[in-house]
């Protein structure tokens, strides 16, 4: 529950905005790294401080990539006022929880998203604030957790193919948004393959366990919804905003990246409409069992409790009971036991109680 | 389940956009057909290889429609580098799972679509994506499966009856989208059909069985609903988009397409609903039969309990108990108890519980 | 159910569009009527064919009105092309299913609407296509079946009081949807009363009859939103439209109609929200009821099976058993069962179980 | 049930509109009070019939407020023509039932509003209908029912205090609106009174009663949404129109008005929401209650139903059977019986069923 | 359920707007600070009465912040109109139970809002009203309570840190409404940690209490959004109206409290839905429970009762029984009770009932 909530402790209401001395997480593993990148070259750099950092840049030609991971309190704070990075926005970097936002800054875009991932161990879905900011000269990504998941992009860059040296440095930030939307793909696959699960326990094994399995998958569905339609509208506006740092050729690409989060959600209804499917399921599974017992209950106690009757009758101690005479009076009892017995049970199997 | 993410698969992620190396199906069984066509003239040609297109297009007179069935990597890619399309539209054409829509290229007009189909033998609904491609002179369709669907299409135009062969290729669009528009109905036919049934052995039979029937069905509704709304938007924007590609003339036919669009979805939502009262009785039914189960244990149980009580009253072995020593001690006891016995039964009688 | 689908049939799947050789039905019985009227004439014609309606065009002085009773195709096409109406209009005219809509033709406008009625020997309700075509000078209505709605329009046209004479072919047209709305109101009372009917039955007699028949009556409150809603559109467009063929006088009468059909549509509201009242209500007594059984059930049984096991105690055969031997052992036990069988019942009666 | 669908009756169906002959209600009981006033004059007048009206007005000075109790249809028809309103606005002034609407009549604005209140006798809210007809000069009300709802605003003018005697008669207007939606927060503090009376009796005797209760105000709350949401429309175009009626200086007040709409909306909301967790809580209290029948039963049933088996087998007439000659068997017996019963008790005090 | 309808009491309904001789409270307890600030002053002075206010506002410099702890009707009243606010908005400030609203008056900007706070003393959300009006010149707040609410505000105000003393009035509003908005912070994380709770107790002790509670958190939610609703709007109106009072630089940061209110937004609905899962759970828990009542029935009675049976049958008196002659007789039905017994039980298992 942390998740929804952790923004906000006590301590920081009333601070003034954009101060970050009070900032939730500030992590001490962080790695910078940086690319100088154009049609024909490529600088790479791993960084350890900052200052480093406007070594590299003086003498730099072409675009600019700058990627930081670890949110590390000092070194975001020191790159963002190097490029005078609004303070509101550094303190949106730095504190977790951001709803996915497009923000325009002075002469740069600046983007919150959240990054989904899977974590196969915990069994869970995990969330990374991942911020990006770009205008036609350089791009600046941080990540909150160390991780290789723009490897991808890094290899493309590298290998110099396709289009991505060609193009500037809104073509590398269609290229990191589609990735972290392909992440999508991937943990939508891998709750897919639990709601299968699901479907098969459901009816062999409709425990209280699996009901609570069920919901949790429903708020992991709900949480995926949260993130990705404010990324839809994130797209939307890349789209369609006025500014001249997203080109005309580059929208074209940010577009399919944009089908591709309708796809997602679309996905994801689908998805939640087959849990409430699995739900109805689940509770006439259960009802069914309750069924079963009773009907169990009901057959045995229907035919035994006359019988238990009838040979109570002739358990009485009456002094005059002219059948307890009778020679063959135990067996007719008997007899007339069993028809009854017999004919209680057809009747149940008419009834397809059996 | 593979349907709603089979776009996906983790090695394709941060590939290069319109790379078409790792797309995830490349048919080997495809086939070309290529119709020039005008007013007077018609000419039909099953084509092997694309080159072959090349020399047929050279002496082109009229409208070219090209049909391309199975979706084969290196085919559609070379048609579509020779009519110069965009390469994101080639990967959405090779990409399964799309979802429809509508996109403008520099001079031509680029839809993707699903088509539906009842599998008879499966019993279950399959989807097929169909792409297609017109401008004022050609018309290029990408069908996922081997079929016959635009059959009635190729018999209108080789008959030269009607319309067709005098309008032109947006005239052809208008034919095409008719007929999968059609299918749907012939779809809601059947899925109608299986309702009814549905119907009928929901009060005689309401297995579990039942609801995963009813289950499956509505999950099938939701998939068309997923269809037929953005086609309903594609077919709205090719009814109001301002390129002269669709003459003013077809788009009243358009119109008429997209007025059969609205009439489906407006069946299945009332189908949708009638399913949702059919899980209503289903739920009454069950509960109506635990119901009928519960009286019967009670009807039975409280008519013998009272009378095995009293016949053990007179399996005790007091030494004094006066009414064992009555000369009609035993036959009295019958009669109260045959006495218990029907007023109970006409008790029940009068609950409505027999 | 075969009216959500009825208007598609496999074999017209990819027909040219307006063609009329394969509609679904071509009525047999028709008649044809005219009227000539103007504020100071009235000529009324009952024609047997097509032809005699040119006749009588020919000489016409005034609005001329046609209705057509029963649809059949050949009367149908004829008198259409002699109005020159679009071929899809008239194929709309012929397929029985269309959802109300507003077209506007070359000089003219087009409706296709649906009458609704109540036919209380069925107990259902059925539904009738009207399409009306009219411009300034002429106004044409096709029925699908015979039938008395129009008589009112009719009777006033002929007694000449009111607008309806000195007013235009707008205000006959007026007239006409005036009196399909008015329909729904006749149609809701029946409805009414059957609700009314199913609340009284609800807690005296929860059959499952009765939620078939709740179920039944939410599907045709369906089906009169789903007729009433494009309805409202159609008058809508009407009221909006910038034709001259409506004019400013007879769209504040349509408005009227709008309003009529907002009411409508509340009232449709406002009885489903009733009949998912009586289904709660219906569950809970359904419930209600398997309560009472159990309490039965289990009044009987707790004071039973005490008193039964305290009989069994005395029947035992021990060598030993002082209270055997007492002299009032017996009338002691009667003793006790008495009060354990009174403390039961007063313990049922303050649990509120009697 | 009446209600929604006063307005029609068979015979009125095709009538000419604006026809006021055969309107559903004509009351004899009527008055008519004519106000008029400025700043310094206030003139008032009881007319008995509407000729006397003239007489009054031929010599006015200042804005005139007339106000008609009761609708009886000459009167209406009579004052309406001397003030030359649309016959349908006459029409649905007489005619019960109207969705509050407002409709711009030629140099004045029509209102038909519906004003509700709380009927303490039959325990039930009933709807008055009310109509306002202004514009600069005069303003006309009628009401439906004989009553002193508009008391107030008549003691303000005649106490000359406020604004109302120095401003126009769309202030009057305001104020008149002003009081027809105080109504709804009266009506809501007692449908509130009777949700906190039910919120106390569903757990103490949740009857089939109570439910009946929670669905007749349910629909009570329907109601009140059905009225206050076009109320709302109507102020939102009084306060936006662009007629010079209603000036700027009271479209501020209206917009008071209108905030106090979106507040009674509010409430009505937060009240249903109740209404839906008292009915949550009443079907859990329902099921809880047969939890307790069910417990019941299994506590007696399963201790005395073991115990019963074993005074059984001691009542068993074998021969041989040592236990029964044994000195302290029967007391043994006992003892083994007072133990099972006692773990039995001690295991459902466990179970936490008792 | 006062809080709903609080505002109005009958004597209050016709009064003349803007009257505030009948408001619903007038707190005797209040208090008056007044703070003059700029970038190099700061003045601060508690009142004890309004006069002593224009006293200081005579020599004032820079800035104005006047705020008002605890409605005094007199005191409120004297110090609007000395501002000339309009007579409806003092109303609104007196008149408790307000929806948040932004209205414009003739050179300032006007402000009601409810801030909400948990009571964890009473365990329960509370509101509080607050109303601000301010221009470029002065800010006027009052609060409904006495408070430490805006205490950050007066420390940053006072240690003169940030940008509060530089900035203007606009800049201090938004300081307020930033508290205002991270109060809902606060609470949410209240009414998450009792959502947990919920969570853990619910599978162990699934009582009609916590159902209740349940209830009254869903409902404590549907309080904050009705009140977090209309803040957006307030601040989407701030940031996007057109008069001067708010500057650019300032709208920067409303922008950023509007965020907020949308993260809120978006953390109610995800608790509301944890709620329902919860709700689900506590349904399938108490169903689980009746399950095992039933099946703890069932087995008992189900091995019970046949051998209770058979007892019965050697209990009988007939002369001619042959076993019970037998030797071994009595062991013999031993064994094969063990038999049945066992049986039985190895079948529950199997069902999975034990």
């Amino acid at each position: 529950m942390a998740k929804f909530t952790r923004r906000y402790n006590r301590k920081r209401i009333g601070l003034s905005p954009g101060s970050i001395d009070h900032i939730t997480t500030s992590s001490e593993n962080y790695s910078i790294s940086a690319y100088c990148y154009g049609e024909d070259i490529l600088e790479k750099k791993e960084l350890v401080n900052p200052s480093d950092l406007e070594k590299l840049l003086s003498s730099k030609k072409g675009s600019v990539w700058i990627n930081i991971n670890g949110l590390n309190t000092s070194i975001v704070d020191q790159i963002c006022s190097s490029y005078k990075i609004h303070p509101l926005f550094v303190e949106d970097i730095l504190h977790l929880g951001q709803r996915p936002k497009l923000e325009e800054g002075e002469n740069y875009l600046f983007l919150v998203l959240n990054m989904i991932n899977f974590d196969t161990i915990k069994d869970e879905v995990i969330h990374e604030q991942v911020s990006i900011i770009f205008n036609q000269e350089f791009i600046i990504s941080f990540q909150e957790l160390e991780g290789d998941v723009f490897d991808p992009v890094r290899l493309r860059l590298e290998a110099g193919k396709g289009k991505i040296r060609k193009s500037g440095t809104d073509y590398l930030a269609y290229a990191l948004l589609d990735v972290i939307v392909d992440r999508f793909y991937l943990v939508l696959e891998q709750l897919g393959n639990k709601i299968e699960m699901l479907e098969e326990k459901v009816l062999d094994d409709p425990s209280i366990e699996l009901l609570y399995e069920i919901n949790r998958l429903k708020r992991d569905f709900i949480l995926l919804r949260k993130n990705i339609w404010p990324l839809r509208e994130v797209l939307n506006s890349l789209m369609n905003n006025d500014m001249t740092i997203v080109s005309a050729h580059t929208r074209v690409f940010i577009k399919d990246v944009y089908d591709h989060t309708i796809q997602v959600m679309d996905s994801i209804d689908t998805y939640r409409e087959m849990l409430s499917s699995i739900l109805d399921i689940y509770m006439s599974s259960i009802s069914n069992r309750q069924n079963d017992v009773m009907k169990t209950l009901t057959i045995i106690a229907t035919i035994f409790i006359p019988l238990t009757f009838l040979v109570g009758v002739y358990g009485m101690n009456f002094r005059v009971m002219p059948e307890l005479d009778w020679e063959y009076g135990y067996y007719t009892v008997w007899g007339i036991m069993i028809i009854v017995g017999l004919s209680l049970l057809l009747y149940f199997k008419r009834k397809n109680w059996m």
